[in-house]
């Protein structure tokens, strides 16, 4: 079972095929990133026809059940996700609606300050809101799982702090393995494991030591020193692939609306274009390739399988399901 | 010339009626608290009806020419304004759209913390955040004035640092008067006296020692203990009256959509209503007793007419011109 804890691709029958290929259980994929709710909404739409026009390929993951689903009927699961707040906008109400169509993920901030949490390329970070603390306890009670890849680390300790379920980091890596905002501190990631929590290793260029050159050994090498540290259920991988898409995109997920000056983020290159992949983890062939490293560093069968995606089953067959009452 | 911060009244004609009676040149309302784009263009309509059907009493003010309009004609100008930052949504050309619809003012954040700021209800101060910065030079080319009355410490801070006009606290007042999270330390007032801003002192109970039972000449010495401080250029009013509304409206301002929990706010009273104002300010006829009880401070003509509206009117006619290319 392979579970893939963040994609946000530009879709069509070809991935799918391509994840039914590489068998890949279930993909979180992404919304909204700066999308309103109602904007959130046709996106969820878009995603409706797909399950229905493909639906020999794939289905909609809502709880753990569904997940036992599409591995029995060898199909995709989709869990859709936010990676910000915006869709509920100013509500908390917002939660349980978005909830009803079909979300289960959410981080509280994006790169940016949002209405809950302050996200890691703001200068100052003034932890989980008053509007954050009522948020996360929607969440806790639905069953929407808290995700804290793109906040700060004061804010990301409060979330872990104020949430009374594990919250997940979808994608990031360690940033004793490579500095980067994006990246998490060892205390952050030490928090995150004592309270249950898991993270999902990331294959983005800026996340990894070299970008593209970073190699397949090294990555895998990452996974294990991480498995020491924070022990074997905590680790996950969260590939952040954004495949098929032009620059427009990435200035949408760079810039939103709220930028006049154009915002590069972490890419320093002045070059406004996607970064390149390592060419071990170019699209969803890549999965195989970590396992095959993983085997290399000698890490057992059962380790493997865990981080290739029974460790996010666990976390998810728990954390989708209502808080009981 | 009187020129009142604010106010936030259930206006009908009759209130018009008072504040020509009392001769009040202009005063600021607030048409959003929490609400959105959508939400804001609907009150705002609201106002231009009011325009229209009591163009004998009133008139929009846009900039400093409107005021001399309102003076020169016996009218009331009213300057349309913000609570918070909520109306334009995550949008930095939403300045422009609502300073194109009439408003003048904006609060970067309201009690909570914004995409803008902090308010002064949270637990920790971030700061003015990267979005924030982007609204901060719309604000400043446009000539949108920058109000930090609900924003908290640091916030407040940095905005005067951040913006290269002078920005205004419309209505609070010194925390030396009265310790509570909406007043202002000595610290940010003169950081804002400084770069040439303005307070608009406030009789909101919860602003003033005691409450209701705060006397006139206390309030008075205040303003003349600030005058002494600031300088006469940087003392006005901004009396944050709310006449005429039901505990609903109250239950909006504090909890607006956010607040799943009942929040009161600086209100430990337990009960859900407005505060009673001070008996010689519960209404638009107390600007009469301030502009007596300033007189019995033995405070000269002069000054006192700054305090009343000529500080306001100098603020506005500069603040609201656009920036010079």
């Amino acid at each position: 079972m392979i579970i893939d804890g963040l994609q946000y691709n530009n879709w069509n029958r070809a991935l799918f095929e391509q994840a039914r290929a590489e068998n890949l259980t279930a993909i979180h994929v992404t919304v909204s990133y700066w999308e309103n709710a109602e904007e959130t909404e046709a996106n969820i739409r878009q995603w409706n026809r797909w399950f229905d026009e493909h639906d020999d390929l794939i289905l909609p993951v809502l709880n753990g059940a569904d997940l036992e689903r599409a591995a029995s009927s060898q199909r995709t699961g989709i869990i859709l996700g936010f990676q910000n707040c915006s869709p509920i906008e100013d509500d908390y109400r917002g939660v349980e609606r978005m909830h009803s169509l079909g979300a289960r993920i959410m981080q509280l901030s994006y790169n940016n300050q949002s209405l809950l949490a302050t996200g890691c390329y703001e200068e100052h970070d003034g932890g989980v809101t008053r509007f954050g603390r009522e948020v996360i306890r929607e969440m806790n009670r639905l069953g929407m799982i808290i995700d804290m890849s793109h906040s700060a680390e004061e804010s990301t300790l409060q979330a872990i702090k104020y949430s009374n379920r594990p919250i997940v980091i979808s994608h990031a890596n360690p940033s004793s393995f490579h500095s980067a905002l994006r990246n998490k501190s060892d205390r952050v990631l030490d928090a995150l494991a004592a309270e249950g929590g898991l993270l999902g290793c990331s294959l983005y260029p800026f996340h990894l030591p070299g970008g593209a050159d970073c190699s397949r050994a090294l990555f895998c090498q990452m996974l294990c020193r991480l498995v020491d540290r924070l022990g074997i259920e905590h680790v996950g991988l969260g590939s952040d692939l954004c495949l098929g898409w032009g620059y427009d995109k990435l200035a949408w997920m760079r810039n939103g609306r709220w930028a006049k000056t154009t915002d590069h983020g972490e890419d320093d290159s002045g070059t406004p274009a996607w970064p390149d992949q390592p060419p071990w983890f170019s699209g969803l062939a890549g999965f195989r390739e970590i396992d095959e490293g993983l085997v290399q560093e000698g890490m057992s069968r059962g380790e493997i399988d865990r981080i290739m995606g029974l460790n996010w089953q666990a976390f998810l067959d728990e954390g989708l399901a209502p808080e009981a009452a």
